[in-house]
């Protein structure tokens, strides 16, 4: 079989999970957490199973997931969204971005991503006969330059794809980043993907501003979120996608017989969560920062220097006065001899740089973050 | 935005069975279970789910779940699958038949299909820039004939999409149709995507057959089935594909970019399940068709004439006795008027016969199915 993806290996997630587990290590590598959710959304669950909800959920969603969806986009940043139109729940932000993009993306379209680029855009964009355009963000800030995106706009060009806070590197947009951003869809009638999945843990008093917020940009935007990050719960696959009516229309048409619909009792689980706790969604990016502060901290005594992080629950450090190995081999190196598991930088770009850095993952617990520094103040 | 499935609207399954809802009508339409699932498998999946199983499970499934895949592909069909290289969990059959297609089709290429089909097929063939080669088959009996189908192999076919126990008809592949389905796989180097997600519902003692049973054929297919058409729990969106390891591999790369995996619990449950109560799966064809042969008798002082069943659960029936009105009209004049959904069978046909037949669903409780031929049986 002649493969369609041929430059596609194993994700580099699954890679050194597979690694940290084989070297016992701790597993700062894959983003998950390694603590429990609120048990008030396991029993949810339990409870919506037994009490029979267990066939198809309509395929946009169950109405009162959508409905909290859309409460969920006014509360956050005061947009109305129509639940019936406008709001689509999927298996996971990844079959969101997925959708999206086969949504949008015809053979020979040009598509803009920023490097370090979450790894699944790529061979999505390319599976539709499109071209991703990289535009390389460079340490400490990993700042957009809007001038630089303005000129790498082709006729061809139909889609950016953007990821605020960043994964890997914990960057925020800024309010002008975001006009920028609008600035350039209207001009050039693109379209944007704005992948927002670390949407709710936004750091140092920072306005949480999204796509929602600026109503042109929304209006051609395809925004993307994920449950798994909000009630920690990464493999309940949970995610969606808003955007106005008329995308959200070709948005259905594929999500449909991609997976049709999303497991049912979780998204009864969910809706309820987010009816009756709202402040764990709002208090999430204390949570993380307390997690964020205390890891800073505790690495401080280490010869790694840490990058500044905005959001998400990234952290990136450059390991370059420790060693002058590559960050693939270093990542395998710190797993094998120092039981720490990272994620190399170089992989998410397409022209890596040569800085030597890599993401360490603080969705853990106080107790794992302090095993892990240790070992890694050891070096 | 330009649609890339303009000739695609909401799926019928969708549209009849929010008709059924909105006029409060029995709904025999989408197929799914009205009764539950066995209460050990909700109560596995509660306590996973307390037990801390919630983060990303590997993409391609536990190693639980597909080591339970390959058994019950040996016990089946005596075929012995690699659980680590061949075995891929996805977010439900559709998934498998999404990502199946994608893995293979590349613009250009014709894929044959066989109507009445699925509805999901051909939109996920398009999306790829191939072309659906449609193959009628006509009521009574439904049969394939194989001439036909070597005649519509061109230097351009690439694929052969199946589906035996066959959704909508109930038409079930001798051994001689899974033969002549190899012989021409082999001649014309072709792959063949079996949806065998009604594979432990076959009828009348008729022998399991599957394209696990015929070496040639599963050494060139991607084998999809569902977990939730065997358990009951069609919600749960849990399906895989067994392929051979260089089209598992392929698989998994558009997977991992697509759902990466699927919703973790219930993994594990199904996985007890399967281990702890075979006999769910082996006896699952008797349970149906003691379904089928109860509506079968109900249904026996109606005008419709009812056309043989040998597998699925999904009965066809004629109803030129009854009414000269199309299909579609019928259903819904039938939803509206008797207060019995069913699915027209013309959607699913791309020249469709002239025939007057519609799919009842019979995965209901005998009480659901006695009032439902209650109601038809006074037409
Ligand atoms: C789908 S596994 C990747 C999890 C994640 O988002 C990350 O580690 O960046
Ligand atoms: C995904 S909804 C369709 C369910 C089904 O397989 C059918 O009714 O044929």
């Amino acid at each position: 079989l002649k493969s369609k993806l041929p430059m596609v290996g194993t994700t580099i997630f699954s890679q050194m999970s597979q690694l940290a587990a084989q070297h016992q290590a701790i597993n700062l590598s894959q983003g998950f957490p390694d603590f429990s959710p609120d048990p008030l959304l396991l029993d949810a669950l339990a409870a919506y199973s037994q009490q029979g909800f267990n066939q198809y959920a309509p395929m946009p969603g169950i109405p009162a997931l959508r409905a909290q969806i859309a409460s969920l986009v006014q509360r956050c940043y005061q947009r109305t969204v129509n639940a019936e139109q406008e709001v689509t729940v999927t298996s996971g932000a990844t079959e969101a971005l997925f959708v999206a993009i086969n949504a949008v993306v015809q053979p020979g379209d040009e598509v803009i991503v920023f490097d370090p680029a979450y790894d699944s855009y790529e061979p999505a964009i390319n599976l539709c006969g499109g071209k991703a355009v990289h535009i390389a963000l460079t340490a400490p800030g990993y700042r957009i330059n809007w001038q630089q995106v303005a000129e790498a706009i082709t006729l061809r060009t139909r889609l950016i794809l953007v990821n605020s806070p960043h994964n890997p590197t914990g960057m925020v947009f800024t309010p002008q980043d975001w006009i920028s951003l609008q600035q350039l869809v209207l001009k050039h009638n693109l379209y944007c993907i704005s992948d927002e999945v670390y949407e709710h843990v936004v750091f140092d008093e920072a306005p949480q501003l999204s796509a929602n917020c600026f109503a042109d940009l929304a209006a051609r935007s395809f925004i993307v979120s994920s449950f798994g990050k909000t009630f920690h719960v990464t493999g309940w696959k949970l995610g969606y996608c808003v955007a106005p009516a008329a995308l959200s229309a070709e948005f259905r048409k594929i999500h449909q017989y991609v997976t049709f619909s999303s497991f049912t009792p979780a998204q009864h689980a969910v809706a309820d969560m987010l009816a009756q706790q709202p402040q764990q969604v709002s208090g999430l990016a204390r949570f993380y920062q307390h997690k964020r502060d205390h890891f800073v901290n505790v690495l401080h005594a280490s010869r790694f220097t840490l990058l500044p992080c905005q959001g998400s629950y990234f952290l990136l450090a450059d390991y370059s006065a420790i060693s002058d190995l590559d960050d693939v081999s270093f990542c395998q190196w710190l797993t094998k001899e120092h039981k720490v598991a990272a994620i190399p930088l170089s992989v998410f770009y397409q022209t890596p740089p040569t800085a030597r850095i890599v993401r360490f993952c603080f969705a853990k617990q106080d107790s794992t973050l302090n095993a892990a520094a240790e070992a890694l103040c050891r070096i």
